[in-house]
């Protein structure tokens, strides 16, 4: 037992030192370690799983929603980026550059993509004639550079997988329906298979990607109350178009700029699965996301019938679930806290005593709630239970932001909050720049978005006290 | 007509011009494109559908071979590319440097991994410790640079997909015994999927990768002669164990080094499919990697009723292969040359008179040949026949290397060959570097492999006279 002590022991309380707490989940449920690498990580195989869970999925609606993966090369010559003034800006100053193949100088600088837009746009600009050709619905999955000061597993890493949408309409219209149909899919992706609630907005001009009109994100609220971006979209109009000159015959026989959309979701929602969910027991997953669903643990498997029975039982439920089955000689205690710190769903206990009434023992995850239920019903208890995990998740996950969500009607209030109820702030906005920097200066909180679904708080702009345009979202993120 | 026959004379033949010819098929084929980076290329769509098929049938064998996919980062720091004597000299003369990152200039520099065992050595030091820990069977998905001076799309390219296998064991026999194992899941796919037959064997120290004891390949012959390696599977030893300091405490409570191994296939084999199922008319895809496997094409599509026929055979098929309809209003010829072009292995036709006969004719595209079946028996002769023509394409492959394949007794018989017959030359060698230098200083070829299946050509070294210890397989490389 005392082996067992330690190894909770080892965990740091969420509420004692939260960024401590999430560190320790990210190297003890073995999701990702530090590299020799400044700013880079090592994602292991049990952190990479749940990654490629959430590809398969989003892959999955991609290709559904009719986009096609395409790669780009990882290097950006110095003057492609430069072309959109916007974006440079945007991105030059956080980026890694190549200047050395092998011993020679190059002519040119390289940058190592920090996003893709102008490499896709390039490509476009010499393959793209006619209305016939559009849209263009790609999607590349791939690692991307930004090279962070300070970096945290998953959260901000110098390197970090993401897939990034890039699309080119004939119509404004078009443009705008897409970009808002990939906001969808990542809020389906999020509430439906991460469990994760999401508020739908726009971000304000201030806070929109380098280079777009538009951008439109899934804002989630973390454990600590902190905010976290957890995937975004982009409407270029036809910036991009103009300034990569890609241009199409249409229907009516006249030269037209395209109109361009992007959009992305990366390995950061890795630490929104972790920072929503988790607890001091280490990681919490949604089924539906997790690679192991049920973990067996045999009681006991030195008697005789256990290890067999325990096989037969991973076979069946091989076949509605994914399965793993413990036979290592640590003790049960061991494995359950193991299991615990990975988050698996759901723990089946099968013993001796268990053998002798046709029963398993399912102990869930997230409530600890232990329930037996007879071996012939396993086909049926067993998937039930991992749905009602799923939707047990994110309903707490919906009650616990809707808890620390908060209205503000003046500065004064809104600057309290801040600094007393980590969380959202709905307030108003009359659209100024300068009272959203305000904001920040007085209360450090930024603008998260202006969600779709509006509601008026109150009729003037929480700082100035002019008239309000916009409900916003404040709060401190990640 | 005029636009058909267009279409169609824009290729070079085969005979007229090989290099010629495969780069038109990678353009009109839409596999890929140049880019605005020194040899970087944009894999499109269709190209990349095809690697997708490959990645998901690699990815399911290593998955079944007990491997688990990871992530490392994408920069290796000088210094650790330095630790490995002989990797770092095979490697640093084609690597590109990131020196900056943002305006500050790196204190050290950082190479864009040209491959990636030093970083999984970084990180097997830092977290094995116990004979429990062993194996690790790790994988990773991801794009790697060599600075190349000549590039062509997907034979050549400075950065290049791939997947590259990392394992480490408690003993030699161990990783021996994974060496061989990759081998030969690459040789299946190659063989089963792609319909490529290979040579297995073992490079000769000369051609061995960098830091390996012994490395394994296989080797297809292309349509010109000329070979490409496909694959190849490296034991390490305990060299990098030791440069890296990778201990683990076994058994017997004895510290001793791992074994370690590395395995990889890249975007290459995409150019082995062309070059050795391809044609005059385009490419020619086995079934198993054809991204589109049937395509249904209407004719006289505005006749009342056949698009709608069209659609429902679609469904039907849809269930048991991948199938495409094509409603476009080009006419049905160019629509035959344009996926003939892609090497669809199946064209489906459906018109009034087939209607009226309750029939559709199917089309092969690697022999051309025309049957007509039954509405009522499509769900059974349509998989039968996409697996004739993996089969049969699997058989023309190994004859025409067989055709292609020759005996050399000596060293004029090799030049002789070699000048005039493109193709594989087994000879007989005696093992040493020198005789090797000369037969690719006289006749231009290299020696691809000390084949697994071994037979005697002669007595004697094809260069030296000298008592021969293998029998070589020499060729002209890609
Ligand atoms: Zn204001
Ligand atoms: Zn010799």
């Amino acid at each position: 037992m005392a082996k067992e002590k330690k190894f909770v022991e080892a965990i740091t309380s969420m509420d004692e030192d939260f960024a401590q707490w999430y560190t320790d989940i990210v190297k003890k449920a073995e999701l990702a370690d530090y590299s020799g690498v400044r700013g880079c990580m090592v994602i292991r195989p049990y952190g990479y799983a749940i990654w490629e869970n959430i590809q398969r999925e989003l892959d999955r609606m991609f290709k559904e929603t009719g986009h096609e993966n395409v790669y780009m090369p990882m290097f950006i010559p110095e003057s492609l980026l430069n072309k959109e003034k916007e974006h440079v800006e945007g991105f030059a100053p956080e980026v890694a550059w190549v200047t050395h193949g092998g011993s020679e100088e190059l002519t040119e600088r390289l940058c190592v993509r920090p996003t893709s837009e102008t490499l896709f746009c390039d490509h476009w600009s010499k393959t793209v004639q006619s209305y016939n050709d559009l849209p263009k619905l790609y999607n590349q999955w791939c690692s991307v550079v930004r090279w962070e000061k300070t970096t945290r597993p998953f959260l901000r890493t110098a390197e970090f997988l993401w897939q990034e949408g890039h699309t080119i309409h004939a119509t404004e219209k078009e443009a705008e329906e897409e970009t808002v149909r990939m906001l969808n899919v990542y809020a389906t992706l999020a509430e439906e298979f991460l469990a994760i609630p999401v508020v739908k907005g726009q971000k304000t001009d201030k806070e929109k990607f380098a280079g777009a009109s538009a951008t439109y994100t899934i804002e989630a609220l973390m454990h600590d109350g902190k905010a976290l971006q957890a995937g975004t979209s982009h409407n270029f109009g036809d910036n991009f178009a103009k300034a990569f000159d890609i241009q199409f015959t249409d229907k009516d026989g006249k030269l037209k700029y395209v109109y361009e959309t992007s959009w992305g979701m990366s390995t950061r929602i890795m630490g929104a699965i972790i920072m929503v969910h988790g607890d001091d027991s280490g990681l919490v997953l949604p089924p539906k996301v997790a690679p192991i669903q049920v973990v067996i643990i045999p009681i006991s498997q030195h008697v005789e019938g256990v290890v067999g029975k325990a096989n037969e039982i991973k076979d069946r439920i091989s076949k509605i679930a994914r399965v793993k089955m413990d036979t290592s000689d640590k003790m049960p205690g061991w494995k359950f806290n193991e299991y615990e710190m990975k988050g698996v769903p759901v723990r089946l206990e099968i013993g001796p005593k268990d053998i002798e009434k046709n029963q398993v023992v399912l102990v869930r995850r997230d409530t600890r709630e232990k329930t037996f239920v007879s071996l012939d019903e396993i086909e049926t208890k067993l998937p039930e239970l991992l749905e009602d995990i799923q939707k047990s998740l994110y309903d707490k996950a919906k009650s616990v932001r809707e808890e620390k969500t908060y209205k503000a009607a003046d500065i004064e209030e809104l600057k309290e909050l801040a600094e007393n109820k980590p969380g959202f702030i709905k307030a108003m906005w009359c659209g100024d720049r300068e009272c959203e920097d305000k904001i920040k200066e007085v209360a450090g909180t930024t603008s998260r978005c202006m969600p779709f679904e509006q509601e008026k708080v109150s009729d003037t702009c929480v700082c100035c006290g002019k008239k309000a345009e916009k409900m916003v979202y404040w709060g401190k993120a990640y």
